[in-house]
């Protein structure tokens, strides 16, 4: 996909397109300006990834037309999170999607074959975590990874986790979802040998606080290779696995 | 011990003590007030514990002044917590002392046989947890405690911990030391059927907030059975860990 | 119950069962893996407690699923903690259950009779914390103890408390429910001569900080022998008061 | 003293005087512009009180010229308050100070004969938070008010407290000071039927969170007539309760 | 009122009642257990002022069976704080109420005959904050007190201030209740010399969070003689400033 | 419009006003005294703006009298701030209103035509953020600025940002308005040379802690020239541009 | 001093630079890239300030290598900010400095003549703020500005402030330096008809919690134009007073 | 090195090696347990990475232990993080040490050749975060990455960052170092299309509040692919992207 920027810049060495057409092309072009959002369309081609839609605090008319914009920019493929069931459902009136009701997020298009360097393992400490959980599977999945899901393998039942340390050992990437006290990702953390991503959830009661403290204890990790993203951000987490898991030699 | 009370209240019962006699000298007798502060003198008396001085935010000159007050009254067991180096030495330069550096920890008198249910294991998450541990375990050992300590078998190393799974399987009462992350009481109290205690320390830095970390995380802890103590509180999670191993029926 | 894997380990010991059909036995068969949960059904075995489902965060489709996968498996008596009135209903319908409103608290199957070494208090400071009590309370009992009940005790009228000193002196265990600023933690601490578990309540308003403020104060108590559980952890005092009630020598 | 104002004011009534310069008198002369502090020379005729000096974040120098602007004025009795030891000297050496070490607090001129309702109790929980109730009893004392002093009596062991239900209950205000769970508030606002005034200390360690705990726990006292100053503020309290001590009619 | 104890204990003195009668009097009657409160029905007799239901986290039932309590006992003047207007609706009912609806506050019987020392002024930031400090003024009245209200009087707008420095001068106590910043406690606390009672509210947005910011600033303000009570804890402003309004001298 | 006041105090100066009467007008008469709120009329007199309601916790008959209060006075251009859409319905059936939903602020009267110095750039991070910037872009045109929106520019996309460098370098002043991670004021703090208010916004979830986040991130922008004000405060940011972008030599 | 780009651009028009040529020059020469620090040689082209260096977390080396960068490239005028006595000392050795020691702060080269639109009066609550007053101060003299100070005029003493009412009807901006409850910030901001810039200090104890109380209470202060700096940021707060009061009209 | 565990399980495999012989060498063998340390002599084995030793809270006795416990098993290079400087010379004086004073590291043994997929780089803010950009720096090339390191590219300064626009398109990993408030993470997560490493720093002063500013901001970077790691911990960052560096396809 990156070779669409190369060959234009490739077409400005050899003058076929003028510096000041290439400068124009690349800079004014990829964003439409819909008023409320500038949504960009060459993210693609910067980044190297299909593109996705931050649901949350938009309305539906608004990411209807930024569907839109994209598919008459000939993006088909693309992802929005934090989507509630009745956004969903009047989006999915004017553009097809498919809704994940759990994880609260919607493809437009298809989800890819995997292709990356392995399998990214999702683990989940408790059932009330799956939600998060689903959102960086799905993300995962979306974005061409190969997901393994090992869910209410919570510390305090340490058998379950152990039962499977064997897929740990041959995961790519491992994404750590918990709420509560945070201690999978630290377990997790000490078992794998590859990087790991932990997920602080807002499951728990009290002195959890929304999350704060399975964020603290995941920053804290005494693991090595363990890093974390915000609380509830399954996306992130997946997003974060699959470049790790597309990961390749830049010489 | 509290053999003295009830003689007290026997010896009213056939009368040969008025009750108000008994009343004076239950209400006014234990206390010896120098002034800065009150000594409870019959606490062993009402609580059936030797006594206990925190010696932070006391002078030399006071801890000794109370100690002396003490054994004047026959109490010739004390333990005085949070002594500082330089105190201890002042101190024990008027009472006999055992010092125990890492613990800040004194014992004026003798270190009692064990007496209790079972033995306590302190465990410990890292070397930097060992002066909170020691002085989790000098107080079970100065209340009369068989203990055994297991430290450095932080969660991020599971192997540590799993290769005591026996010890932890066959222990009365758990004390779980642990800084950064807190991981290790969820752990413990994961494998345990006894009752743990968490004590979390202010070991690790950043986002460990001085023991904020681990703090929430124990008190979050998803494993049944586990209560927490306040942060570095190595002297309350000996001491409840003690009354815990000394348990009796209560007709 | 702990002798069902007595006997499988001595079944191994004469040759009756290899150790690894044993260690297939203990690893394997213990957890119904349902999809969204992996039902430990041989924790009762490990830790020697009858199941808890900690209701919060799960459908009740995944509830009924969990009781009948251990009615399946021969565990008849669960306690479902944090059950909504509506989800009761919907898994009344499906699995008998005794639903406790104020609690929020579900029983399958029989309350046992008491067998501890004495009886736990539960003591509330308000009537709004009778709740979070009764959570505590129930619990115990589920678990075989016996258990008194001394509600509205708060320390501003401390005559209340102080006219059931009688009670705190004789009881094996004390749960002490407070919210606001948690003081009731602390004098009950030293009244009483057992160990003290404190219970936090979200009970208050503004800088009470839905509990942050009693939480602080029981961890700060000046009390000897008093722990501490998440706020409003009614559920998990009770489990550890009832362990503690139930301690027996470990040779 | 309010007398000066209110001469003023007759003189304007009476035409002695024109209200322009009783205004220019007012507002202009009683402020002494030292460039880094605007003294207040007729804080006492307005507000009725000797003056007090906040001793902390200035320097020796700057204390001795306020104090010899006072006294050039006529105001021979000045309170400095967080004086550390070394900055008393240097002060000492040009203006004669009694100093207070333990409360940190100087005294410029003499004590007066008390005079206000009845007596101030100071009750402190433990021998730690006696430099705070130091500060608010000598301030107290120097606003003309006899003061009772009650040293620790901590909540945890309450028998000490309520060995002086009486002395409680003859107070006219009541000064709580203390750190760690802050329980004392609570407890002395239910036995009193005077004014209570809180001053959570700074004393304790892990969770109490240099006076946090102390603090909340106060402002969440159940004990209805307890208000409460900042953290350490020995001064405020002594102050308040002064004020409180010297209430009189008015019609 | 103080008589009918002073009664008591002369009796005893006179030997017509004996000590133990006398105890069993003033220790057991006067609590009415209805199982979830412990009604106290000499809080009267033993500090001094009518009694007070908090009104939150109680049922309508609980709330009328504590009334008729009251009432059965000669209690009929109570004040019922935080009732929503649902709940005076139920209680109503069953019991005479006046309710007002702003200060969320019912009052049982009759609103005395001020009799304090002086006037107590409620001043308020702005309109938001009126609830708060009718909760205040109503508490005053309801204790015989008469209550100068000054409202929208925030110090963004000092000359709506400074137009009553005249009542502020004549003032006995002050209640000043400010959510924001909260400055109008230090402006007011500078202007007066009677001692003033600040009330954060939780009026504001963003970094107000719901009343810490005023909390904090009137915790630290400036003016001497300021002291302060939980956030919106009109009651307890309005019931300490009663205390201070009433005082007399204790020889 | 400052002219009214200096008319006054130059007819003071001529004798046609005694002193008395000319405080009498400044001081009494600008206050209309509705009892909730004192409706300042002349604050376009004292400092040269037109009038504001902040709408939040006022009832819509509260706003109607104080807006009939106002156009009684002449003051027919009035801006109502946080003014919910039923709200604004309702008071708009008594007072003629332009209501702008997404920024739930009102319109009494005419925007004037804009008479700055410069235009006032309002910059904002993402879609959610249009609200807050609405409120800050419709308060400066209220005030007399022009406005130039930029919304959608985050940080994340450097480039939609960049496109908009000639905007930035030829703004008078600029609103930077951001949720999340707040960064958007660093960066465009860094690109101008004019003043820059950030404001804070509560959108994001998890960490962001209602925009504690983004407040946190401003206040530590290392751009010099930035300030900031309360989370989700676009009036305040509105108006303290306007006031820049309408300064004056002041000799 | 803008002139310089302008003249770069219009060259570039000209045909007498080349765009690539402009381009590189803007580009590439004006950073010094010193390793520890790439120094900006042109900010004063770009942004129209003379340059500042930030002193803290800098060896002396460092800041005389910064120095001597920035001498060779033609900046004599260079500001210090945040640099202890001892790297003063040090600095000074190596590069003429004037070294102000309360707001520690050097200036390298000349304070310029005040050219702005009028004078900025920095106002302080207290003596203890005086070091963050002088370092807005000397900061706004050092870029062209008339600095007035008004110190020691917090608002418990508000005639001391009223006192020079005539100062903030007068300013051009006004920088508002307060600790503890920072309510200089809004008083001032009632007060005047200019932007207002509020410092907060971390002058202050116990729940004044280094600033944050001061901060909070700025960013919730009720007075319109009011915007806010981060704790202890004299440098910052006096740095955007001179870019406002050297507003000029951008057509 | 993963070949030993591989080659010891062909063993297993082949009947060389019965299981319970490979179970025991595996389990027991690769602690040293000197006491306070276990020390992981097989984590190179599990894991594939050369040792660490955490040097914080650890004397130098004891590290020297760990030390050559290390080399007494054939691990001879060992990075030491977090060592003072005494505690680099003591070590140094048993054990050949490089000590890398800025980041406070040491290593014992040879820093490896390169061999990742790409080179990392570290960004960093500003001068003073460079300790911790060292930090992970050192780090990374201990665990064999190629790094270049670009420091005081703070986005204040956006044009120092843009002109490494091609850098950052290069590199395999980032890692981005930056206190204050932590934007560089979501500029350069913008800019990049590799996995971004946050690292807060506790660089800054006021509301930074040690590095909580920048944490949060970096936690809700609205950029994807970031992820954070605990403030200051740069060796985790380091750690991390060594991993990431080093990844290889899982079949």
């Amino acid at each position: 996909m990156k070779r669409e920027l190369k060959a234009l810049l490739e077409a400005v060495r050899d003058g076929a397109v003028s510096p000041e057409e290439a400068l124009l092309e690349i800079k004014t072009e990829p964003i439409a300006d819909l008023g409320f959002a500038k949504v960009d369309l060459h993210r693609r081609l910067r980044q190297g990834t299909a593109e996705v839609v931050y649901g949350a605090g938009k309305t539906p008319e608004q990411i209807v037309a930024i569907l839109n914009a994209m598919r008459d920019h000939g993006q088909d493929n693309v992802l929005v999170t934090r989507l509630s069931e009745e956004a969903a459902e009047a989006v999915g009136r004017e553009v097809p999607l498919h809704y994940h009701k759990a994880a609260k997020l919607a493809v437009m298009g298809e989800i890819p074959q995997p292709d990356g360097l392995g399998k990214i393992i999702v683990a989940a400490g408790g059932t009330s975590d799956i939600p998060v959980a689903e959102e960086a599977a799905l993300t995962a999945e979306f974005l061409g990874n190969e997901v393994l899901r090992l869910y209410d393998v919570g510390v305090a039942g340490l058998h379950r986790l152990l039962s499977h340390t064997q897929d740990i050992a041959s995961a790519s990437v491992i994404v750590a979802v918990a709420g509560m006290e945070g201690a999978l990702a630290s377990v997790v953390g000490g078992l794998a040998d590859c990087p790991v991503i932990a997920v602080p959830t807002s499951v728990g009661y009290g002195a959890s606080f929304g999350g704060i403290s399975a964020l603290l204890a995941m920053l804290n990790s005494c693991a090595s290779g363990v890093t974390v993203v915000n609380i509830d951000n399954g996306f992130g987490a997946g997003f974060a696995a699959s470049r790790i898991n597309h990961m390749e030699a830049k010489p």
